[in-house]
């Protein structure tokens, strides 16, 4: 990294010059941050599926060349105008989504889906000017949901960057950007198992495991784990789950296989797979007078959500929930510090780790089904 | 009434012989109550719509002889045994869905669908022997929803009688055992919309009128009236409805026009009509963020309840309620208090009074849509 004059910093950012293509090292310009912008200095990042789906295009709208990256840890570089809760030094985690404070998502207690700030995946630039920060040559690179962390500086909107506790090993916290604050607010600020519960998990994937993360801390008995892939099963253990069902195990709907198994359906069930079928069978899983379903995953674009309407006339409840409804800067903040207490475990999370030279292996990992989380390190 | 012998009463009651046929008042033997059992003079009834699609029996399973009427305040004449909880004397609601007070719903505190009491409008007997205690010369005629009303005395469950603050005219509050304190607990219960929020009730029928008057005691500022019968505007006036919207009025799905009303969705929605595009329209119209709908109307058997799963991802919820979510016997009480506290307003519910002799006239009022609710006296 040089400094190429006053404003602008030239670093190494991993760019997607195409669909599906590995990610190249480049040389790109960082332009300095504008009003209510921060530039960052990136130390860990981490890879979520939501980078593979984009960078794929297959289902998205696909934007090239881009700096795709969102799970990250770092510490602030220089500030724009405007920026008054964050200086040079500060620790900090990128999120996807953001928090302008001044909305009526954001006034609302119940909501963090920011008006202004909410996550945005076709927008490849910045707010303040409609322009990239990034540049090879005087051409842009574009922007990934505001945060672009496969990159050692990146600017991010001062509302996406929640300010963490400095003593927090970011090399640790950094997943706490996206799914696994997902996962585990979907269970303890949505689903809030009681003591004592049964709670379903759909899906084993990094979010479905930090649901039944969420689930062990609130005192659920019973974590019923439920995946189409077996291989899941093992891992899930270290993470509470203490049955599985492998619907294809079974040659009637998996929503019945679970309520014979819990005397009528469980108390609340987490669905984090994305598709519209364990949607459907996590709502019809759950018990009768008091049970509430929640979904985490994203669908496509033509799904349909079905249901006979007595089941929700019996008292069922269904919630959606975004980002785990964490508010990224006043909540996010309390995450950390639920890992500096020991309350939360994030290293069984992370189970590959990586220099940022080798950043496609972090891709490999994830699409041979081999990591739940693979660090990049941005320091060799 | 005559006393036939010491245990036996003869009593009149009003027998629906055959679908859709006037009621005929008959003499009608009514054995003493059985095991956990209590036999009710009824002094006032009112006919709710559940008693006529029974009575039309076009979607329903017919069941005849049979007495309808489960809306109606009484006096306990005798008890059977095992029954501590009320003696002779005291005043009771019964109610069509009951509390037996020792099953998983009834020990949980969000749940009032108890497994042994829920209502079962195919069974025509009571639980302790399976037979009838209506006869006529012996043969039985069949009992509804475990109440069956539109009769002089009656035998029910204890579990299904809500003993009442013996100060409450019953004329009044007999309303309170079905449709009234449905559409009042959705509101208060289940919605439980903010002070100075916005609440859209479809269906201004007796349960839409009673939800209007839950959002209205909660302190909701605007309440947004939807019914596809535009005659339901001007009296809703009385139930603390704002805004009309007739869906018909509008060349665009209702939930837009409400979206558009209120500056992207109401906070609360409550559905009492039963139809699914209503549930439909009732789950969309809620803001993203935070809003809540709640189902209270009745399907048909094979409709679908189908929205696009993003729709619950922006942090909507979606409920469904059954008798508001009152427990019976532990929460209807307190309901009659609100109205001896004046919180509660009924008088505007009662629009039609009838002597018993002319019961098959409430039934008119009700299918020409002339009548919230018309009382039945008992006693001439
Ligand atoms: N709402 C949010 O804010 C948010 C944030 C991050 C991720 N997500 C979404 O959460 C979901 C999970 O993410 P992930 O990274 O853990 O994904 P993942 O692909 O690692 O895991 C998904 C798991 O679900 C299983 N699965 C798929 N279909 C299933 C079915 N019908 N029944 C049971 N199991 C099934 C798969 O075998 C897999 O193990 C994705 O849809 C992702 O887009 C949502
Ligand atoms: N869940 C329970 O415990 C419970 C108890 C009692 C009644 N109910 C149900 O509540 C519903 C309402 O009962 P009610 O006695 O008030 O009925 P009602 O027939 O008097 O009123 C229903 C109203 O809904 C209107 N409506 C019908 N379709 C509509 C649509 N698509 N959009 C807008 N308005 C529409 C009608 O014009 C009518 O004014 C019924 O389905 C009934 O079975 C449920
Ligand atoms: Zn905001
Ligand atoms: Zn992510
Ligand atoms: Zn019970
Ligand atoms: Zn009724």
């Amino acid at each position: 990294m040089k400094i190429l004059d006053y404003f602008t910093i030239g670093n190494l950012s991993a760019v997607a010059w195409e669909a599906g293509k590995p990610l190249v090292i480049e040389e790109v310009e960082v332009a300095p941050p504008q009003a209510m912008e921060v530039r960052v200095k990136i130390l860990f990042t981490s890879l979520c599926h939501t980078d593979v789906y984009f960078w794929e295009a297959k289902g998205q709208t696909p934007l090239f060349p881009r700096i795709f990256g969102h799970e990250a840890g770092g510490i602030v570089e220089s500030v724009g105008s405007g920026v008054t809760d964050l200086k040079p030094g500060d620790h900090v985690l990128p999120v996807f989504t953001g928090e302008c404070k001044d909305c009526a998502h954001c006034k609302s207690e119940e909501s963090n889906m920011c008006d202004l700030l909410r996550i945005n995946t076709d927008r490849g630039v910045m707010l303040n000017d409609g322009q990239s920060r990034f540049s090879i040559n005087g051409k842009p690179i574009y922007h990934f949901v505001g945060t672009s962390t496969f990159s050692e500086y990146t600017v991010v909107h001062v509302g996406c960057l929640a300010k963490i506790n400095p003593a927090a090993p970011l090399d640790k916290v950094c997943i706490l950007s996206c799914g696994i604050s997902t996962g585990l607010g979907a269970a303890l600020n949505v689903a809030k198992p009681k003591q004592g519960s049964t709670v379903a998990v759909f899906g084993l994937g990094a979010v479905g495991l930090a649901a039944c993360e969420g689930a062990r801390i609130a005192g659920a008995k019973r974590i019923i784990g439920v995946d189409l892939n077996s291989n899941r099963f093992n891992e899930a253990k270290n993470f509470g789950v203490t049955d599985f069902v492998n619907p294809k195990d079974h040659n009637k709907p998996v929503q019945e296989v679970l309520a014979e198994m819990t005397d009528g359906g469980v108390d609340r069930s987490i669905e984090c797979t994305g598709s519209v079928a364990a949607m459907i069978s996590a709502f019809e899983c759950v018990h009768d007078g008091w049970g509430v379903a929640v979904l985490v995953g994203v669908p496509n674009k033509d799904d349909a959500f079905k249901t006979h309407p007595m089941n929700l006339l019996n008292e069922r409840t269904l919630k959606g929930t975004f980002f785990g409804n964490y508010k990224p800067r006043s909540d996010i903040p309390s995450v950390v510090e639920k890992y500096m207490n020991k309350e939360l475990e994030l290293e069984k999370f992370i189970t590959h780790e990586v220099p940022f030279s080798e950043i496609n292996k972090a891709f490999e990992y994830m699409l041979q089904g081999k990591s739940i989380r693979c660090i990049i390190r941005m320091e060799a």
